[in-house]
């Protein structure tokens, strides 16, 4: 911004993700996600076709429309089309005025916690992915921490996560699978935690980077 | 988030924009940027080919490689580009790791008021581009108004920006061409601000959509 001996810009270390990568590499001298190492949970999936799955994509067509700024409403057939797969595979009851599409997940996540009422505590597990801490901070939102640690071998329960002390309204915040541990929670165990943390005084924000 | 009564989310009026928007389409009977509509300072930059310029891409080619997540760090052979550009054509004396690439103007201006140190006062216009006022309250920065106005012909001298009242450190902060006003610094106009806003005491952040 300027040439100014006391910076303009706040110091932010690089995020605890980064950490967790250096050492990876440290220990096993490959990067986390080459061959032979187990790239699930760790930000890099597979981008090569699967056994019998889909094409993948080689190709985007593009035309002066396209190169438009986008519309406010995004594109809705791309909305229709994603909450059309929810509705048909899930029975979820949406329509597309349910669907938001962001430039990734951090920047959904951080619309949804700049947006919120600032009265609401957010409930995150002490082993989540470091990047959530660093949004917590940097947007200035209160939190509590849900014990995780070998005991309960890292996966707190429904109602370790709804044991919200002195706050009236909570926001329970997670990945799932979580980065970096690798719990995963699906089926009736997914069914419980948002029957019980997304109704009254709770919401549930769930960062899935995969369909399970 | 949740069904509940009271929302967890803050309600926000539509961006100011598009009141100017669907204020011209009332006025008009045509949308801001159709054909025989002036676009040039209202977000509707054209997409075709200009006469003798360079051709539109039709066609973006990716591989799994692409498909991954992006590096911390970028893509440093595009960031060496853009840097280069700058130094042939403006002598500007820079190297890759001055410039950063964002998903948007937007994501790039509000990293940098996310970064900023907390006791910095913004000097924007009254008559800025309205988002920016919306990014600087939900970010909760303190900022002061230049005056703006048909006497001033809404084109505030460096003098109005630099002229900082109560705060140590500031950072000028507008875009050029001015949206909507359309009001334009450039030359030894543009050299002045830089000289007067970019050292010392002040920073300053120009949102320039245009190679001028």
């Amino acid at each position: 911004v300027s040439k100014v001996s006391e910076s303009f810009l706040s110091y932010v270390s690089p995020m605890g993700i980064y950490e967790t990568l250096y050492a990876f590499q440290d220990a096993f001298g490959k990067t986390m996600g080459e061959m032979g190492t187990h790239p699930w949970s760790q930000g890099f999936p597979l981008t090569t076709q699967l056994p019998g799955g889909p094409e993948m994509p080689t190709n985007v067509y593009l035309d002066a429309e396209d190169l438009k700024y986008p519309k406010a409403w995004g594109l809705p057939a791309l909305r229709e089309a994603i909450s059309s797969y929810y509705n048909h595979y899930y029975n979820a009851g949406i329509d597309c005025e349910n669907v938001m599409v962001f430039s990734g997940g951090r920047p959904g996540l951080m619309a949804m916690l700049m947006f919120l009422q600032p009265d609401i505590n957010i409930r995150i597990a002490s082993t989540e992915y470091t990047p959530y801490y660093d949004m917590l901070h940097l947007l200035q939102r209160k939190y509590s921490l849900v014990d995780s640690h070998v005991d309960n071998h890292f996966f707190p329960s429904v109602l370790d996560y709804v044991n919200t002390g002195n706050f009236d309204r909570n926001l329970v915040m997670l990945s799932n699978p979580c980065n970096p541990t690798g719990v995963t929670r699906s089926g009736n165990e997914l069914k419980e935690l948002v029957e019980k943390a997304s109704y009254g005084s709770f919401g549930l924000l769930i960062d899935e980077a995969y369909e399970l």
